[in-house]
């Protein structure tokens, strides 16, 4: 049995850690989530606020409206620096140590330069909604000048996008793109012709969404090309520049490059506990998912490695929220003094999406390419979308958008630099 | 009759520059829009993007989409810095200039410091969907600072909120603040108690509202006060320091002030012209609303100065909609070769609102305050609203909010500054 009221601290309010707070609800645990942003982001659809399919309230709630409700759990808004592992203390930046009698840790990921830090700058990644935000306004800025530009050199690279990178958010990305280009905004402007858009997805391996099935894949690089994208596989990206990207040789002039190429853990994690790591940051932790050697600290989502099948299970939110429920469970069995089971993994399949009637479905045995998988994707999303409201208001947004091809939330919120300075 | 294609050009998409646009869509004039935003913002209601009630996409509509079925028109995104009007041309920053037949100037106003610019810093206005969203963080920020706060007098201070000016923007930013903290963030929090918030509204003159009769000024008082709102006349704000503000000797401490007192033209359109402007920097326009001396000039909205029972207009939105229809009928009349009578303004009547529940209307002969005044602001509002998407979003929004109390919009989108540094 454990003690009477052990304090859980849950490092990121992702879909693992809202998992563990939302299920030790009723619980004599005391919960404190950390994160540094003040909402829990539905991450699947953040490639639609970049493309202004969608807007940021759309796919995010405040931490602490999903916790309001739970008196046992309370919201700190800071960024963790460390852990103290002798002194079992969460170490913050510009605020107190915070004390633990279990840790989790779920921190997720970061996109991955490859060493080459430098190309972030101009081609930014997307993780966050402020990243998205910033996305969005690159996007519309670029074809606002290209609207005001004469040289049709300058005006052709400033309607060319690269997309590094063509997993599912890649993949996603360019089809979204690719509609805002060719449908939502065909009638905005008087100089230019937004069809001419040109977007390139740019894949280093042999081919596209290397973890679904060949068929699959192919189904959704079709799909792809009847939108306008340019689809490169076997395309290294040598180097990231202002205003180009240089592609296995060849130097092409483009505005836009956005980064969507693989991931590593999101802090040093390996470093705060003291252990080794994957290749990419990740924490190898033990089939209870706790850290070897620290029966009470526990890793799970994206920074999590744990082998399913004989393959890492991927960095996607039902792994994560799978994970985070099995902790929570775990911590009420010590608190009860029951022994409990190995984590499992429920394969729930996978999917993904190119623009708004196409989608792939992997469900093992099950196999869908076009319409029906896209339906499916639709009603998944719309389900966990985490808040009543968020889900009426993304359904009415998405209904609104499927009818008009209108896009609602084509807004630049920042200052705007000047044409001429792009 | 005018030649055969006059070029207009519109120097800003607010309610003035947007109803010249679409009223001459069909006629034969070439219609060129300038904005240094990309959108027409709803105005009347940024102070509720500040309050996390309202996302900026449902306030704000791209301009291209406005205008994006009139073929006549386009738009530029660009700061226009000046105007030839030997060359007859509008001066743009980092781009060509761009000649006009018909210049129609509606630039709108900013906020006024009274010689204290450096002021701005500490307490920002609200003029823009920037501003809001970083007003709306500024808010958050402080709540979330004080739920972290240890020291009493430290938490007591970030819980004050200071609003200079009480004119209908600061009341309605008041009433909105007052309900934010009170009770759609009621649950939100473990270590402060939302409802302490402090909000202090500071208005120099003798009362609020100075554009409403008395008595529908002391009906927003005292609905003011029942939301806890201190209310303070003749209080003159002597400084804005960061932590602090000092109003008739006394020095207030608190973290957040927002400046809603007083506005001037936000362009030096008199400089511009070279014609005289009033105290806060308007033009005196003819009765046909064009500038002295230049019957193809004209400045309409905020900016212009116009007589009305021997008081200048109100810089509202009815004003500037008013003008801007009135003067794409004279455009249209010049073309055709026939007469048009001077500028007549229809009094639609004055409204502010106190929170959710509350508003104040003069219509002339009828004054009215409470409940059904709101319903009346709400039903204006929500017809008012540009694009189709947006009402209907809107009201859902607004409903949802109503019975749940809920913000959905409660989102902290920028980089977050550690606890300690505010």
């Amino acid at each position: 049995m454990d003690k009477r009221e052990p304090h859980v601290v849950v490092v990121g309010a992702g879909f693992g850690g809202i998992m563990v707070a939302r299920n030790l609800a009723g619980t004599r645990a005391r919960v404190t989530v950390i994160d540094r942003a003040n909402h829990h982001l539905f991450q699947p659809l953040l490639y639609q606020v970049a493309t202004a399919a969608l807007s940021p309230a759309n796919i995010a709630a405040p931490i602490r409206d999903i916790l309001r409700r739970q008196p046992n759990a309370e919201v700190f808004l800071a960024e963790v620096v460390g852990v103290d592992m002798q002194a079992k203390c969460v170490l913050l930046r510009d605020a107190d140590p915070i004390p633990w009698d279990y840790l989790i840790l779920a921190p997720g990921t970061r996109y991955n330069y490859f060493g080459h830090d430098e190309w972030e700058r101009d081609a930014p990644s997307l993780k966050t909604l402020s990243d998205a935000v910033s996305i969005r306004q690159d996007i519309l800025l670029a074809f606002e000048a290209a609207e005001m530009e004469r040289d049709p050199e300058r005006r052709k690279a400033l309607l060319t996008f690269a997309l590094v990178g063509g997993g599912p958010t890649g993949v996603e990305l360019a089809g979204s793109l690719a509609e805002l280009a060719q449908r939502a905004m065909r009638q905005d402007f008087r100089h230019i012709r937004p069809s001419e858009t040109r977007i390139l997805l740019l894949e280093a391996a042999p081919r596209i969404l290397s973890m679904f099935p060949d068929k699959l894949a192919l189904a959704a690089e079709r799909a792809l090309e009847r939108l306008g994208v340019e689809v490169r596989t076997g395309a290294k990206v040598e180097s990231v520049e202002p205003g180009a990207v240089v592609v296995s040789g060849e130097h092409i002039p483009c505005s836009t490059v956005l980064w969507t190429a693989g991931v590593v853990a999101a802090v040093p994690i390996g470093k705060w506990l003291g252990v080794e790591t994957d290749r990419i940051g990740r924490i190898a932790v033990a089939p209870d998912l706790s850290v070897p050697g620290h029966p009470n600290v526990f890793v799970i989502g994206d920074a999590a490695h744990v082998e399913h099948e004989g393959q890492p299970l991927p960095g996607v939110a039902p792994v994560a929220m799978q994970q985070g429920r099995y902790v929570a469970k775990l911590i009420r069995a010590r608190m009860d003094g029951k022994p409990i089971e190995p984590f499992r993994y429920h394969d729930k399949g996978n999917l993904a999406t190119v623009g708004r009637s196409f989608a792939i479905l992997d469900l093992g045995r099950l196999k869908l390419s076009g319409f029906i998988a896209w339906v499916l994707w639709l009603w998944i999303h719309i389900w966990y979308l985490i808040g009543f409201r968020n889900k009426i208001s993304v359904f009415i947004q998405w209904a609104w958008a499927y009818i008009t091809w209108q896009r609602s939330a084509r807004l630049i919120t920042g200052p705007i630099p000047a044409p001429g300075k792009r």
